[in-house]
C-alpha cells in the first residue's frame, strides 16, 4: 500500500525487508508509559476505590454469591409416597385404600377428608337439581325435551316433575338418577386425619455433576418404623404427620378438611458440591398452593364413582370427595467450581478495578490545583498539520511540535 | 534480590529503606501517558465506533435483553383442573365422572370422546383375535398349547376353533373372553364435547424472588360461575371450552375426537419483577403435543375395565377409550435487577468500547499519511543493549537510546 | 469552578471559549503512549502467555464449552406410554388392563409383578393383625374399646379373640374383615414380564428457539409394529422390552419383580441448534431411582381394591401390588448462537489476554538486569510540590521536575 519508496529497490527485497521488520517487531514487548503522580491524597483515594471494588468482588461476588461455580437447577427427581392411618366416620371405618386417591404412591395424591355420597344411582329419569339454571318449572311447557344443559345432570325429557323434597318442581332429566343434589349424604372422615403419617421417599440426581442423594438415613435397624420427622434431630426420617404438614403451612386443619385444599411439600436440595456430600441436605417447607383467598374458587374436591352390577342392571355410588391434596415439589440448585464462570468474574473484577482510575483521572485533571500541569504531562498533543510526511525517519527537531495549548480534555475526552 | 548495593550499608537499614520506598510508592497514583492526535477524521471515526458499541449495549443488551436482571426459570407450580359438561351417546347420558380419567383434577387428564366397549368378559376360553400374528389356523396342530403371544389375549389351549363371525378359524386362548376384537361395540361421546368447560386453577411461586401469583381474578361475586376465558377481556377467568382449546391448537375436533390426541395448554409466566405484580400475567397457548404427522403412532387411547361380581363369578367390562388428553404445562421466567449481571455486562461494555481504539490505532499507524510520525510518537522504543546497568539513577544522556527505526509494529504488535 | 481567570474577560465569552475548547477536544483521538522493549526473551514470554490464554479461550471456552451459545434447559415435554404383553400366574391369565396402573398411559406408571390378594373383605369384626403393635392379648381387659391404632386395621371393640391360625389371640377390630395379614394369598405375575414391551412416545419443544422434535421415525410403513429399540440401529423406534430396561439399569429382574422398585427411563435431548435438526437426537439412559441400598425402605408397593355389591352387601378384594414403576424423565439442553454470551466471552478473552502484561511488567521491572532503566523509562514521576500553579501554559523548564528516585514501584504499584 505504502508503495512510494524513495530509493529504487527491487520489489522482492522490499517485501523481504518489510517482513523481517514485522517479524522482529512481533517479538518486541510493549508496555504503556505511565505517569506517576506523587500525591498522597489522590493515591489514598485511588487505593481506597480499588479496595472497595476488590472487597465487593471477593466478599459478595465470590464468597456470598459463589460466582466461581457452575450451577445446575432442577435435578432429576423421583418421589414415592405412602400414607398410613385409619379413621372413622359416623358408621364406618376407613383405611388407606379408601381415602387415598390415586393409590399408586406418586408425588401428587389426595387424602379424602369429607365425602358426599349419592348411593345407588342408576340410569333412568328423575327431577333435575334445583341448582342448575332454568331447572325450576311450573308445567311441562317450561321444559324443552332434548335440551342438554352443560351444568346439568342429563338430557331433559320435557316433563315437569315434583322435586325430591319440598313442594317445588323441576324439569325431569334422563341420566344417572337420583341426581347428586337430591340424594347425597355427607360423611366426615377427618377426625383422625391429623394423625395420618406420610412417608416421602425422594432421591435426586444432578446429571451435570453426576451427584445422587436420597432423603432417607441409611440405617440397618427398623429406623423408619419408629421415627418421625424432626428438622433438627431427625432430618433424614421423612415421615410427616398430616397435622404437622397442615400446621406448618399455616392452615386450620378442620377448615381445610371440610372445604379441601392443596398443600405443597417443597423439598429443596441446595447443594455446594465443592463440599462433602454430607453437606448437601434436603430442606422441607410447606405451603398452601391453591388460592384460598379467592372466594370464587377456594377448596379442592373431585368426583369418582364405584360401579356395581346387580341382576343385570348397573348401579353406581357417586362420591364427591373433599380432601387435602399433597403436591410434593422437588427443586434445587447445585454448584461446583468451574473455570469459565471463575474467569469471567475475575476478568470483570479486573476491568472493574480499572474503573477506579477513571474517577481519579477526572479528579486529577479537574479539581487538583495544578491540573494544567498534570494535563500537560499526561496528554502529549499532536497537531495534525497537513504536509511534509516524508516517510523517512525524521530527526527529532522535525517531529510535529507538541501542541501545548492548555485545553483540558477531562472526563469526556477520557471515556 | 537486587542485593548488589554500591555503598556498604547495614542490612537492616537497607531493608527498612526499601520497605519505606515501597510503602511510599504504593500510595502514588499512576495514570497512562496519552498521545492526543488532533485529527478530526480519526476522532470522528473513533467516537462513532464508540457510539455504535454504546448504543448496542444500551439498547439491545440492557433494554431489549434486560441483562441487568438476575433470572429464574421454572417456577414452582400447582394446577387444579375441573371439567364440567354432559354429553350423550347412542343410548346413554354421560357425566363428568364417566368421561374424565383420572378424576382427581390434576394437571394431566383425559376427556374420553369415543369408546369401544367389550361387555361381560369373564375368565374362560374363546377364539383368539384375527389381528394377532399366527392366530389363524386350520386344525389343532397349527396351535401350540401353552404358547403365550405377547401381542395376544391369552394362553393358547392348543385347539383351533371357529371365529366369532365369518367362516375362518383361530387358535383358542384361555383368558378374558370374549376377546376385544370379537365383541366390542363402539360408542361416540364427542357430540357435545366441544361445549365442555375446563377450569384450570394455577398458582406459581418463584422461590428466588419470593413472588407468588395465581391465574384467577380475586373477586367476591360469583365471577367464575358466569365468565369464560377471553384473552383481551377476561384474562383472569381461566375457564376454557374444549372446542376453543382444540381450535386454538389448530386441530379438527371431529377427527381428534375419533382418533384421540394430546393437547398442551401451555401457561407462560414471563415476569419482569422490577415492575408491579400486576404486570406479571399468564399467557396461554395451545399446541398439539403428540406426533400427529407420524402415521405409525398417531392418536391417543388407553384401556380400562370395570369389574363386577355376580353369583360368585367375576366379569368385567373392558373399555378402550379414545380421548383428548389435556396436559397443562406451566413454565416461565422471572427477572429482577441484580448487581452481579449488571456489573458483568457493564464491564463487558467498557471493555468493548475500548475495542474501538484497536481499530483506530491500526488506521492511525497504517493508512494515515503521517503514520511514521505517529508511530514515532506512540512507540518509545528501547533497544535491549546488554551491559552497564549500574543500579543508580542514570542521567538522561546515559539512558538507552531511543530506537527510532521506522519499522511499524501496527495492529499485530498492538494486539 | 476554576473561576480564577488572570485576564478580565466577560463571563459569557469565557464560557463560550471553554465550550468550544471542550467540543474540539472531544473529537481528538487519544491513544496511550507505549514503550517498546527490544528484548527477545521478554517478547517470547509475552507472546507465549498470550498464546496460551488465546488457546484456552478458543479451544476450551468456545469449542468445547460452546460459550458463544445462548442455552435453554428443561424443554416442554409430552410423554405417552403404552405397555403390551400377556402373562400368567398360578391359575389366571393377566392382560395389560390388569397389571398396568394407572391405565392412562402417562409418564409414570407401574407394572404389577406380584400381588397379595385379600378376597371378599366386608365391613365387620375380626381379629387384628399380629404385626400391629399391642394387638396381641390374653383377655378382653388387654383391649381398649374405641381405640384406633394408626398402624392397625380398624376400631378396637374391646374383645380379645383367637387369631386366624395358631393358638394366639389378638384384639378384635371393627373394619374391613378379614384383615390382610390373616387371609392374603400371594400370586406372582412376573414370569413373562421381561417380554412386555413399552412404547414411549415423547415430543419436546424448546420455546426460546421454537424447536420441536419427537422420538419416533416418520415412516409410512407399519414401522412401529415390528421394530424394537436399538441404540445404534433403530434409535427412533422407542419400543423397549421391560427386561432390557431392567438390565440396563443394572438390576436383577426376579429380585426387582418380587420386592418392587422404581426404574427411571431418562430421555436426554442435548441439542446444538446451530447444526441441522437431524443432529438433535434423544439419548436414553436407565437408572434405579428408589434407594435400594437403604434397607428400611427398599422396594415399591401400593394397595388398591375392587368393590363388589352382592345381595345388598358391599365386599371388596384388597390387592397389595408389588411392581416395577417406570418414571419417564425428560430433560435436555439446547444451545444456539447468540450475540450476548459471545460478546461477554470475547470481552473476557480480551481482558484475560491483557493479563499477560501484568506478568511481563513485573518480570521486566523486577528481574531484568536493567530494571532501573526500564522503570525510569516506563514511569514518568511527578512530585506533588505545592505552590506555583499559575493556570497558564508553563514553559518546559517550569514543569515539575521528573522525580528520578530509583524506587521501583513494581508489581504492587502496577496492580
Amino acid at each position: 500500500m505504502a508503495a512510494a519508496q524513495p530509493k529504487p529497490l527491487a520489489g522482492a527485497a522490499v517485501v523481504r525487508r518489510l517482513a523481517r521488520g514485522c517479524w522482529s517487531a512481533f517479538w518486541d514487548y510493549e508496555t504503556p508509559k505511565v505517569i506517576v503522580v506523587r500525591n498522597r491524597r489522590l493515591g489514598v483515594l485511588y487505593r481506597t476505590v480499588q479496595l472497595l471494588i476488590l472487597l465487593y468482588f471477593v466478599w459478595y461476588v465470590f464468597i456470598v454469591q459463589k460466582s466461581y461455580q457452575d450451577s445446575e437447577t432442577g435435578p432429576e427427581s423421583s418421589v414415592i409416597t405412602k400414607v398410613k392411618g385409619v379413621t372413622t366416620s359416623e358408621h364406618k371405618v376407613w383405611d388407606v385404600e379408601e381415602y387415598v386417591k390415586p393409590p399408586e404412591g406418586g408425588s401428587v395424591f389426595s387424602i379424602i377428608t369429607r365425602i358426599e355420597v349419592t348411593p345407588s344411582q342408576a340410569l333412568g329419569t328423575c327431577p333435575e337439581s334445583m341448582r342448575v339454571p332454568n331447572a325450576a318449572c311450573h308445567q311441562d311447557e317450561d321444559c324443552v325435551a332434548g335440551e342438554l344443559d352443560m351444568l346439568g345432570n342429563g338430557l331433559r325429557t320435557g316433563r315437569c316433575v315434583p322435586y325430591y323434597q319440598g313442594a317445588s318442581k323441576t324439569c325431569e332429566v334422563s341420566g344417572w338418577c337420583p341426581v347428586e343434589d337430591g340424594a347425597s349424604v355427607s360423611q366426615f372422615l377427618g377426625k383422625m386425619a391429623p394423625n395420618f403419617t406420610i412417608l416421602i421417599k425422594n432421591s435426586i440426581h444432578y446429571p451435570k455433576f453426576r451427584f445422587s442423594k436420597g432423603n432417607i438415613a441409611d440405617r440397618r435397624d427398623g429406623y423408619l418404623k419408629h421415627c418421625s420427622f424432626d428438622e433438627a434431630l431427625d432430618p433424614y426420617c421423612p415421615i410427616f404427620k398430616l397435622g404437622f404438614v397442615v400446621e406448618q403451612a399455616g392452615e386450620n386443619f378442620t377448615e381445610l378438611a371440610h372445604k379441601g385444599g392443596v398443600i405443597g411439600v417443597i423439598i429443596n436440595w441446595d447443594c455446594d458440591l465443592d463440599l462433602a456430600a454430607a453437606a448437601c441436605n434436603p430442606k422441607y417447607s410447606f405451603r398452601r398452593l391453591d388460592p384460598k383467598h379467592v372466594p370464587a374458587s377456594s377448596g379442592y374436591n373431585f368426583r369418582f364413582a364405584k360401579y356395581y352390577k346387580t341382576n343385570g342392571t348397573t348401579t353406581r355410588t357417586l362420591i364427591k370427595a373433599y380432601g387435602i391434596r399433597i403436591d410434593v415439589i422437588v427443586h434445587g440448585q447445585a454448584g461446583k467450581f468451574s473455570l469459565i464462570p471463575t474467569i469471567i468474574n475475575l476478568a470483570t473484577a479486573l476491568t472493574s478495578i480499572g474503573v477506579g482510575s477513571f474517577l481519579c483521572d477526572w479528579i486529577l485533571l479537574t479539581f487538583m490545583n495544578k491540573n494544567k500541569v498534570y494535563s500537560h504531562k499526561k496528554f502529549d498533543k499532536m497537531a495534525d498539520t497537513p504536509g511534509q510526511s516524508t516517510g523517512q525517519s525524521l530527526p527529532a527537531s522535525e517531529l510535529p511540535r507538541l501542541d501545548s495549548t492548555p485545553t483540558d480534555p477531562r472526563g469526556l475526552a477520557q471515556l
